[in-house]
């Protein structure tokens, strides 16, 4: 069931207060992770609220409890949640979104206010922090509700809405209102949603539509390596100590190949190799060599073929090496041998690895050669933090829905991705609902969230405004 | 010729004032790091000069010409230079030493405010910003020229002296001037200089004065290595790209063994194993592996050897890794491939290495392990900084009658040490007057110099003051 073609007109013909509605969005400075932002973040909340009351969806504010950020102890801005539409004959699909943002200054290199969306009719390109993460998607769907509240169209389904206001900031408090809320049974807010749909991350390329079935999961470590009491002279002491510095370097060396290869014995068990049929699957992406080497900026691609690329960032996992704290890390030469340095990195994990079984053979490896390195330095690994990954039954009536909807909007046949990050609430919500997730992004690769002149294009918006509507079609189609 | 039991006597009964001369030399905080302080080590230098002026040395200010600091051009603080004696039948001494000091701020630690001397009579010990580092030794030549003035007593050796205020900032523009000065020939400031004397380092331990005839020298580099254009988040991109984090860890892992060996071939070329003679010579020293670990903080020796450990950090090459540039290094766990970063190490080295030599062997091997990563980052080695090593003869004069004044104030035989870490100026003044320099220190190794806490030793000042006096009696006597 294609979207209605007076929804579609509807969205053409009011792109330009769709606009004006996401500059207002964007004049909110809703950073979760300043203190100084946080009545910001409950005025969006409100704002948010509002906006989705107009259209007939029931709010409430749920009270996430509080934090401390600053040295002080604040309240954490509340989740707006919704209801619309209780028809039993109707599929009901959750949305989640998030109205805060990442700090902006606009001498951190933006060329316009970075809360002022700025409109650039040439281009087509509209400027401003959260214009693509996630107010604009966000506000996708208040487009897709004030057009059939205004047409006095049924909506092909009944939606259930989680918005929060600390995705920035680790998503606190959403975690656990989610589990309690779901172990509510048949009380809960979320009884008898049949899947979820997550607008908050971004095409592959700058011309391809996706829907996103994977992401990897995360498991981060320091290494602490300690020697001296305080930090020592090298002119003195240079020579005569084993010194933490060579220690955890010899260490990190041996974590990672040039190449890619993770050494850490056992850390592949169970990653399957890509069969013929997934490998056709990466061959078929919308994408090539060039489009990772301009992304990042280098031609330090790690392979010439386009499937093994794409399987390096998405489905495999990896080890990246992020720095060291505790040593000398300014311009200059200064001569110190440093007492106790930590060096900092990360595995990207895919299933089945977790990182309780990904620690172990961390820990067990990194003892082992540090044993080998006869030194009198001591040494601690330590598990910072982690998450599993998460993947997604591309073959449920959910993403069968978004790819009819995306080839009616676009012409395309969407790009079919994983991601290398993480979303952490994309696993929450699927392991505790335990129904499909979709992840169905609005923006495209280049739109630069969380950096400086972070944007979205107005064509982007616009389709993407009819593609969240004409998913809700297709998955009314499919469910009869 | 030991000295006269007048000039002891005076010391031993002068002490008072000495100490509160000391007092008023460290209550001018001569900060030469500092550019709000410029006025005060030129109020320093002025201070120092007077005293000089009051005890018959005629002094002059030497003008340095100017320097760029925290974006602003400073007038560099003058030398102060000056002259006693001129008996053609007398040995000549030039005399080195600086007047300024480190930065110092009570909140840094500081039990005692750092410009007010605390005098602590229980413990002997005097606190302040350069009671160690250099005031007390140049404080010990003023009670030296106090005293035979003060007594009518001729000095037994023409003096010539050296006092600069800017040595804690890389003693800026004395270099120039010592060159151009000795290019004068007979008409220099330093012609018919014999010997020369700098007190400006620390005995090996806290029992036993020392007479230092050693610096090595030092090579600094840093390896930059290049990938994207930009930070990349180890998500979106791990697992794709040549990462230069990657790349430097297993360059900066071949340079140097746990154990200290430094691993670039050719880098010990030349450097003689010591022979049963000079082993004995460091055997000699009153040292143990438990002087280092406690001075250090930790069990952390890499011999068991004292005589291994003492060439260790004096007579024989090492190679510290210092940090890396460019590379998370805050607390926490932020997933970054940072896209430049520069790793930082240097050597220290000893006779007959050059910065000159070891740069081309460095740079060669790097180039040849980098080429054995087949990675697609990109490299750069540069060398920032260096200097040669220095070792004079301790056979002449110069020491022996060091020596023997140590022998005749302290009734111990001296330890005869080589450091670790460089004083330029030593080497400069060396390669320039072509003639003896030694060193001769006053404090002991647990001054702390350039630390919070900063002390000198009443003991190490008065029998220091008179050590300096002692020398120059036994220069006269081996003179004749
Ligand atoms: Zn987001
Ligand atoms: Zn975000
Ligand atoms: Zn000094
Ligand atoms: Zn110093």
């Amino acid at each position: 069931m294609v979207a209605p073609k007076n929804f579609l007109d509807f969205v053409d013909s009011n792109a330009d207060k769709f606009i004006d509605r996401l500059g207002e969005a964007v004049a909110i400075p809703s950073i979760s992770g300043d203190a100084a932002r946080r009545e910001d973040v409950k005025k969006m909340a409100q704002w948010l609220s509002n906006q989705l009351s107009q259209y007939g969806v029931e709010t409430q504010f749920v009270p996430l409890g509080t934090q401390v950020l600053d040295g002080k102890t604040l309240e954490l801005p509340p989740a707006v949640i919704g209801k619309i539409g209780n028809d039993p004959s109707k599929k009901t699909i959750l949305i989640y979104g998030h109205f805060d943002v990442q700090p902006a200054q606009k001498d951190d290199g933006w060329n316009t206010e970075p809360f002022e969306l700025h409109v650039d009719k040439d281009s087509g390109k509209m400027f401003g922090r959260g214009s693509t993460d996630d107010k604009g998607p966000i506000l996708g769907w208040l487009n897709v509700l004030d057009a059939h509240h205004t047409l006095g169209l049924a909506l092909p389904v009944n939606l259930r809405f989680v918005f929060e206001g600390m995705e920035e900031s680790g998503s606190e408090g959403l975690d656990e209102y989610i589990s309690s809320e779901t172990a509510k049974g048949t009380g809960s807010y979320f009884h008898g949603v049949d899947a979820v749909c997550i607008s908050d991350n971004y095409w592959l390329n700058t011309r391809t539509p996706c829907l996103t079935y994977g992401l990897r999961g995360i498991a981060y470590y320091q290494i602490v390596v300690s020697g001296p009491g305080a930090d020592l002279h090298s002119g003195i002491y240079g020579g005569s100590v084993y010194e933490p510095m060579t220690t955890l370097i010899a260490i990190m060396s041996k974590l990672v190949a040039p190449n890619g290869r993770i050494l850490i014995p056992g850390v592949y068990d169970g990653v399957q190799a890509a069969d013929s049929n997934e490998l056709e699957k990466y061959d078929a992406l919308d994408y090539s060599v060039s489009d990772l080497e301009s992304a990042v900026g280098g031609r330090i691609a790690n392979s010439d073929d386009k499937a093994t690329l794409l399987m390096g960032k998405m489905r495999n996992p990896s080890l990246s090496l992020h720095g060291i704290e505790g040593a000398f890390s300014g311009t200059g030469a200064k001569t110190v041998i440093p007492a106790t340095v930590s060096g900092k990195f990360s595995l990207r994990l895919v299933p089945p690895q977790t990182p309780e079984d990904i620690t172990q053979k961390v820990t067990a490896y990194i003892e082992e050669e540090f044993a080998k390195l006869q030194t009198k330095n001591t040494l601690k690994v330590e598990y910072l933090h982690g998450g599993k990954a998460w993947v997604a039954d591309t073959n449920h009536w959910n993403f069968e829905a978004a790819r009819r909807a995306t080839e009616a909007v676009y012409l395309q046949t969407p790009n079919y991705t994983r991601e290398g990050g993480s979303i952490p609430v994309t696993l929450t919500i699927a392991d505790n609902l335990g129904v499909n997730v979709l992840l169905l992004p609005m923006g495209r690769a280049d739109d630069g969230a969380h950096s400086t002149n972070e944007k979205l294009d107005i064509s982007n918006f616009i389709q993407g405004t009819k593609l969240l509507g004409s998913y809700l079609y297709e998955v009314a189609e499919i469910a009869k």
